[in-house]
Parts: structure tokens; C-alpha cells; sequence
């Protein structure tokens, strides 16, 4: 399923190597200011993030064909387009000899061979340009709300430029940790039982191609402390707290702190390292070398995109907490 | 919202001290055998999970009031209530001076202080009987799939009799770690691009009271590894992977390897120990004792919760994806 | 699927003979005045309906089982139940020689004969208690608009007692036409393209038993007019118009203007009189004498039910609009 | 919501006046073959329902910009767009003097005057392109359903030439009937309590602009009629029944009889003729002319559209039933 979201609903469409991606934004409300410039600034994130990699060239323009008039959005759906410029026919047979960590195999099973397999299709990073582009959309809607995920580390290394060098150098890939925090929260956001805030985070999160775990507030680490470690004692009437291993949600609804909360990329799948793997053609384990342009470090990329879906899970439950 | 799921669709409601709590299930197929005494293992393994601790005293009997015909679902929907027999008003103000790590203050000011503040009220864990009540019949839909949830550790330790122990006798709490594993998946279950397998079962997880983290096959440890060490090498045409680095999911489709995931459980948020906080009604920062019956761990009960949300959410991608 | 509406949402429950009928309200707001008495007059509409014909007796007590504190809702979820007091065994058996009219036939092929062949089942105007009581609390929130709907015809004849007492008299059924008038309806709720007022309401009219038709403002008889006749001209700043045959509605969205339709309802299926149908069993058409309680006309019954599914879609629709 | 439909959910977007309208279907089973051919014959249908008007040109060529891949779908989002060609600055200040029996007035409140209000903008019957484009595929996934539609009769009349005709030189506009039949339907469609056909299908329905009532089977004549007359007895094993008062459907099921239902259209609301309505800017009621492009008879293009919806609402149906 391709949307999400209960009032702020976001529609995914589009592959790799299709003619376009985009979204379509419905129940985004009224009167706010939307230009295409506004787009700029994250979609530049998302694509710098490939620094030091053969880039796939894409110019990124976001055209908006629905939504807006005289420059607002009008209450009707927003659809932004991304033309895809800088397609390649499949540089393999990925049906025949799935490449490992991708979902070659299991779209194939799953579609019966009908899928768009070239440059993963639909199952793409290039996908996320429409995830930036709703979340721009959302940040405008909740402007007091204040989100920054950053890259704290990758490969297991806090210097990140070394760590993308060496992957690059020796034709491998790395993975990486974000952080993501959301300043200026108000009190009584999310939806017990089954919206909790960590549940629609997560939700819209783990929907990232590559994500492999998230925690909020001491995370993991809870699971070592002692309740009188863990709890996090009120000091005023605001409800601000000491310290925050809640990550700024108790009974999922927000307290009013900071909402933290870290995510686990993996290490990009396609590598230019040859890799063993089953040929399904010649029913052999055979070594695969994926040609093509592909990220070192994929990581480097995702925290403009986390901001960008937790911005949309936060204007909805805005807009639906009104 | 208190449902979720898509075709087979839970719905959960009750209080911890009202009359009732319960759970109706919509969307189960018709004929499922379907008896109370199906019920008492799993729901024998959440309530033993209180090992060591003054238990509030429930029999936690399952009534079946709706959706069952001559003992097979019927097609409509099957309601399940479970009695609160054991309930006392409330210990104390918790509006006024509100416990570190629950939900009573965001509670308060998301509801207007119409909540009810009995021992948690809608948050409480005594709500997991109806998501294990699903469970169990979300089980009875996908016999052939096995979910297995275990407690690897509380406490920080292996040693889990001994850290409750410790725990119960300095009158504080502990966390844990759960392991879940589904073994025996179809290829291709999860709804790209936002329902994926991560995406559904972090979503039904986080529901789960007090949970801070889920990561998924090799988890946070990922964004350490090398793309050549993650990526799992396909074996043979069942599309078996020498490692299971993944999860069992790739592109967010299940890849027929086992479904393998880690939570983390905070420590209970109410202990003996006296913890200073803000009061509401003085206006200073006072002691709070909080008396009555709780877990010292309650990650000891949280795997059979677990293995119940995770069975709604994976009958449900069946039904789907027949 | 049991659940109806966006924010305040609805879910039904229960058999016929089953041993409750319920509903379940999510996403009701804190802070609603609610008592048991509260329901008492809706309920007694309902059930007086059924007037001069051989009653089921049922006392059609709400008991309130959750979300319900202090007397006010809490803003979790509010669980009804009616107990099912005079349940008898199955009179005939249904699935061999169906009934004309009734839902035998295509609820024992879809729930491969599982459905709860009783009275009706999930299908019986039993479950219609639910739907009331919905409505009873869907009022509340909305006291300001006034929802009333009145049986203008039983049997073609606006002599409805009279009708009624003939249709009793030859062990036949009649049918009716019910009009529903909303009042002091705020201007622009509704939410194209698809949750038009329209759409919103008669979806939910149509899951009421036994209706045929819908029709707003002048209806079918729209189709008979010119545009110079069935334009409405505004004539004052509020937006008030001279006729109403868009009944209070453009484009989907309320006008401010009351909204206003009209509803068909069949003769109940069920009468004394013999019928020739099918026998499964015999293989051959036979006559089928239905012995049992029935209402002579069930149209008698539907204005307050009408009301009640009208007012939670105006309750959701308004929950949306804020 | 802009959105409709369960497993085969269909999303609009676009305005009258803007670049293009469009609609992206989710949940398409992979391997349905299509074409831009394939939209061409219903496309037409649409179009030239607008037979003696004054034609805004459009020449409605669908640009599928995803989902499709070798000609087949594949199982991603569907999008089809619609370029908007002939698009005209807004004739007149429809905020300061609201045609009578448009959204003017109502969309203008309802969004804070930031809707588009050229040409209805999202209001437009310009965005039934989308709806029948969904249609067409939706027609594709249930081949061996054949639905039909058909303008019975038109500004009272079943000389519906002549009607138009008529309309046409007065300057004036006119309704119609239309009548819908569902043929091959497999019994056990529909799922109650909420999602009965006729809930679903009117749902759709009413979605398109202009309808003003519907009816199932012998529809408001029902209310006239005896149960003896009125229920439909079966004759054979199949299901099949004598007569066919229920429009195929009982207790909101599919019973394996043609699905029939008709729909009023009112009469188009923009005409030649002077109407006398409130201006907001003076304060006073004033002649209002409408100059532009407008049909005389906009029931002539509505069959195409109502095949469409309910192609949609069946295929999810049946999509659900699987």
C-alpha cells in the first residue's frame, strides 16, 4: 500500500527507471505558501548525500501539477512530479541471478515476474524524492516544529569522510547511525492504543529502503537500566523533564520534551566487489558483479528523508489532534 | 485509534480498573475453530510473567460474546471481554503529582483530565489480554507459520531469575530484551512501499506498552558491517540465504528465510523506591511513593504479547496477500 | 467490515441470537456528558416501531462497559452492549430452504455455511441497537444540529396505522418512505472527491437492512426539471437559498442550507403468508411458511436508525472539519 | 478524502483549469495488460456525451507515467495523467456572486478562499477523467463482469434528442435516468455491516458530480409494494430468482442476480439563461449570466462514469473476496 497517513496522506508512485516519480499530498490544508523553491533546500540534502560516488544525474526539479493556486495550496490534492532523465535499461538479469540484499528475488515471487526490474523499480532510493518533497510540504504546515536528524556515524566510525573513502576505495559499502530529534513538541500528540507516536514513526521509518532498527530515547539500553535510572523525573509545570530516556513520549503521547530517536542503516546493498550467490538459470552458486552507479554509503542521504517522514507523521497528528 | 490491521482487524477497548476489558476481532475468516480453553496457554504465559511480584489477582477468563457458531468463527465479528474483577480506586492523586515514566501527565492534558486515572486506565498493560486474545486466534488462521518469542535478557543480565530477584528486593525494576522469530514465512508477504513487514510489525510492536527499540535480523549492529559482510548470499532456488543478516525481508517483502526480530523493554515505570518529582498542586518538587501491586520486570510478560501482535499483523499480510 | 467513519468511528458487533449485540465508538471526545438514561428514548423509538406486531421481547438496556468515567467519556474507546434476552433455536432450517428476501442463500455460499444461521445472524435489524446507541452519543457532540427523521408513508398509503393494521390483518409486510432533515448544519463540511456529504451518508443509510433508494433534495425528480427550475439563488450573506432541491448540498459540501433526503424502505421479508421458492435439499420449488416473530412493516422502526448513522457521519464530518 | 476504495484504491487529483488532472490506482494486480489504446472507447463515451454543446476541446489522452512496465502493470501504483490543453483564465468573480447550483459559495468557505475557482477547479466534471480511466482498468481485472449503463431518459423524456435539442435552444440545461446493470456477478460479494454493496456503490456514486438519488432493484417503489410482491423467490440451485426486486443483493451480499440500480442526475448547473442570486460584493440579489462552454445535458456523459465507479467498487469487492 502506497499511501500514508490519516488526514496528511502521502501517495507514493513511480520507479527507477520509469518516466517519472512523485507524490500526491491529500487533506494538506489550505493557504499554505508552496513554491518550488521551497523544494530546493532538502532535495539538495537528499542528493548531496551521494558525495564521492558516481552520481546517477539527476536534475531533481520538482514540478507540482495539482494543489497549488496563486501559489497556495488550495485544499485539493498536491502532486509533485520528478522526471526521471538519466534512465538505463537493466544492466542485468537481476530475475536470473538476484543480487543479495535486494529485493530482486522477493518482488519477482511476489509480482510473477511482472514487476519493473530495472534499478529496482519501484523498491528504489530514487522513490524517496517524493518522501522530501511531502515532508517540505509538512514542515510548512507545522513551522514552530523543529526537526534535524543528522549522521552520527557510519561504518562504525565517527569520521564519516575517512570511513566513505575507504568503502569507496575498496569497492564496498558502508551503513551508519542517524539521529533524529523533534524540538517544540506540543503535549498530547498520538493516539493510543495502536498510534502511538513511536508506532506511526516507525511505521513511516522503517518504509526507508535499508533501515534496519530504530530506538527511541535510551533505546536498547533501557533494557540495562533500573527504574529509578530509566524514569525521567518532572521539574516543572510544563512537564519538562530531567532527563528524557522517554525520548519525549510516555503511554505513546507526547510529553512536551524532545521526541529522539535513532535509526540503523545498513550497508548499501549493491557493492562492485564480486559476491557468490545462486544463479536461478544455471541452478549454481555463481559470482555476481553489479556494474552500474551506486552509493558507498547510503546513510549519508537518509536524514533528510527520516525528517521528511517524521514530518508528515507529526503534521498529521497535528492536524488530526485540532 | 484504537484498531489496526487491514483485513483482519483488531479492536481494543477497556480500562484497567473498569469493568471490562476486550477485544474485537473484524475481518477473521469464517471457520476457524475457535474455543475459550484455546486461550489459556498463551494467556497463562502473559500472566506468569509476573513471577515474584505482588500480582493483582485476575483469572483473566476469555468470554467469547459475539462471531462464534457451533464453535467455528462465523464470519462476523468475534468480540472477546475479559472481566476486571480485582479493581480498587485509584492509590493516589496521580493527576496532581504524576509518576515518572507513565502517561498520567500527557494523559491529563490530551484528554482534558477526562481520562480515566486508575491505575493507567486505557494505557494499562492490563489491555495486552485482548492483544493476546488475538493473537491467539491470528495464530489459528496461519498454523502452518511458527512464531516464537523468548526473553534473552533482563536487567543487562543472562541470569533473568536472579536480576528479578535483585530487582524485587531493592524495590526497583527492570527491562529486557525479546527475541522474536517466524519461521516458516511464504515469499512475499508486506505491501511496499509503506507497509512493509518492518514497517507493520513496528507499528503493532510499539502499541505494546513501555517498548523502546526493534531491530531487525542483524539490527543497530548493520550500520557497522560492510556491504559484502551483510548482504546474505541466496543458496538455492528456495531462495535460502547463507546468513540472515535481513531479517527474513528484503525491499520490505518477506524472502521466505525465518522473520527474525530484537525489542527492547524498558524497566517498569512504577517501583517502590521513592522518587522525586513535581507536584502539580504544591508547585515543588516532592517524593513520591508509589504503593500498590506492580511488575518488578515487565519484559517477563512481553513476549507472549509479542508473538500475539506479530500474529495479527502476519495473518493479516496472508489475507492480504491472497 | 464492522467499522464505519474517520475520526469517530464506529464498530458492530453481535448475532441475533448471539448472546449480546454491541458497538464499540472510537475516536469519541473527552468530556461527553453520557448516561444509560441517555439512550432510553432513541432505544424505545426503535422498539415501538414494531407496534401491533407479535414483539420479540427485549428490555434493550445499554450497558456501558468502557470509556465511560465519572459520567463523562474519557477519550478512549466506548464499548454498548445489549444482552440478548429471548434468543430461541432456529425456527427453520435456512440454509436448505432460504427465505425470499432474506440474506440466507448469499451469507451461507460467502461464510461457506459458517454464518450464525439464527434470526438472521449478523444480519438482523437485532444489530441495530448498536447502531443507535452510536447515534445517542453522536448527538452529543453535535447538540446544536438537529437531526429528525419521519415515516412519511407505509404501504404507499400516508395512512400508515391504517396500513400497518392491514398488513397485520393478511399475514403480509409493507414498506415505506422515511425523510431526514438536518438543521443548523455549518457551511462546508464534507470532503471531496470521494467523502462527499452524499457519499458519507448514504453509505452509511445503505448498511441499515431493507433500504432501496436514496434520493436528496428534489431527488428523482431532479431529473425532470430544468436548470432555471432547480438552481437554489442565494439570497442573503449568509448563504441561505429561496428552494433547496440540492438539499443543503454543492459539490459535496454543505451549504449551510438543511440537508435533506429521503429513504426507500422494502417490506420486511419476512411475513406469514406462504411462498414458493427453492428447497436446496428437495431440489424442487416448495412452499416455504415462515413461523417466527416479524414486523409488519420494519419501516416503522427506521427513522430513528436513520437519524442514528446520520448523525455519526455528521459527528465524524464535523470531528474532521476542526 | 481524495481517496476510495480498500485493496483497489483509487486516488484523484487535478483541476479544471490546471495542468492536468490524473488519478494513480493502488493495489492494480501485477499482469493486467494495458494500453493507452485500451482507454480510448470509454474515453469517447465521456466525451461525446457532449453532443449540441459548445465542446471545451480536449483531446483526453491518458499519459500512464508508472506502474505499467512491458505493457503490463506491475504491480506498483498505477498514474495516469490528463493534460489540460484548452485552459481559460476564470470568466468571472464566481467568490463575489456564486453561481446558483455550484460549490462556489461553499468551497469558497470551506477553504479560506484559497480554492481554485476557475472552472470549479477540483470540483470540476473535468476530474471524471480519472474516474473512468480507473474504469478501464478496473474493467480489465474483471473481464467476465459485464457492466452496463444506460441514459434511459433525459429532461423528463425519453426522446432524449429531442430533449437536448430543446435545452439547447432555450438556453437551458436538463437531467436524466440512468440504469445500471452488473451482469456475471459471483454470489457473496459485500461485506456487512458497513461495506454492503449498495453502501459501496453508492459511495462511488455519489462521488460524481451532480446525482441526486439512487435506487437498487424496484428501488423507492419498494415502499409501495407487499412482501408477497416484493421478495424475489429463488427457482433454481444457482440462486437465480423469478423476479429481480432486490437489484441482486440481499442484507448488502451479492446473491448472484444482475446487480441494478439507476441514478438521478439533475440538471447541469451552468446555463445561458439570466438567474437572479445574491452578489456578496454589492449585498444585493442581481442577474447572474454564465458566459462559457457548458453541456446542456450532463447525464449524457454520466453512464460512461457510473460503469466506471462501480468497475472500481466491484473489482475491490472482488479483490477482497480472494
Amino acid at each position: 500500500m502506497n499511501s500514508f497517513g490519516r488526514i496528511f496522506r502521502i501517495n507514493i508512485f513511480g520507479e527507477s527507471h520509469g518516466e517519472y516519480t512523485g507524490v500526491t499530498i491529500d487533506g494538506c490544508p489550505p493557504g499554505i505558501s508552496l513554491t518550488e523553491e521551497d523544494f530546493k533546500f532538502d532535495l539538495a540534502r537528499r542528493k548531496s548525500g551521494a558525495k564521492g560516488t558516481t552520481l546517477r544525474k539527476e536534475d531533481d526539479k520538482p514540478v507540482i501539477i495539482s494543489g497549488l493556486y496563486n501559489g497556495f495550496t488550495s485544499g485539493s490534492p498536491v502532486t509533485i512530479l520528478f522526471k526521471n532523465k538519466n534512465t538505463r535499461p537493466s544492466d542485468y538479469n537481476f530475475r536470473k541471478h538476484p543480487r543479495p540484499g535486494h529485493a530482486d528475488f522477493a518482488a519477482d515471487r511476489k509480482y510473477n515476474s511482472f514487476n519493473d526490474d530495472r534499478g529496482g523499480g519501484h523498491f528504489s532510493g530514487r522513490l524517496t524524492t517524493g518522501l522530501v518533497a511531502a515532508g517540505v510540504t509538512a514542515k510548512k504546515i507545522i513551522p514552530e516544529i523543529k526537526i534535524t536528524a543528522i549522521l552520527t556515524e557510519a561504518g562504525g566510525s565517527e569520521n564519516i569522510d575517512k570511513a566513505v573513502e575507504n568503502a569507496l576505495k575498496s569497492g564496498n559499502s558502508i551503513g551508519g547511525i542517524i539521529e533524529c530529534r523533534v524540538a517544540n513538541v506540543p503535549v498530547g500528540l498520538g493516539e493510543p492504543f495502536f498510534d502511538s507516536v513511536e508506532s506511526l514513526i516507525s511505521h513511516a521509518i522503517f518504509s526507508i529502503p535499508g533501515i534496519r532498527g530504530i530506538e527511541f530515547g535510551s533505546g536498547f539500553n533501557s533494557a540495562k537500566e533500573k527504574g529509578s535510572e530509566h524514569n525521567d523525573m518532572i521539574i516543572n509545570k510544563k512537564g519538562k523533564t530531567k532527563t528524557n530516556h522517554a525520548g519525549g513520549i510516555n503511554g505513546g503521547i507526547t510529553n512536551g520534551n524532545d521526541i529522539i530517536f535513532r535509526i540503523a542503516v545498513k550497508p548499501t546493498s549493491s557493492i562492485s566487489l564480486p559476491q557468490e550467490t545462486y544463479n536461478f538459470e544455471s541452478g549454481k552458486i555463481e559470482d555476481l558483479r553489479i556494474i552500474g552507479r551506486h552509493d558507498a554509503c547510503f546513510a549519508l542521504r537518509v536524514p533528510v528523508i527520516a525528517e521528511a517522514v517524521t514530518a508528515c507523521v507529526i503534521a498529521d497528528m497535528v492536524l488530526i489532534s485540532k
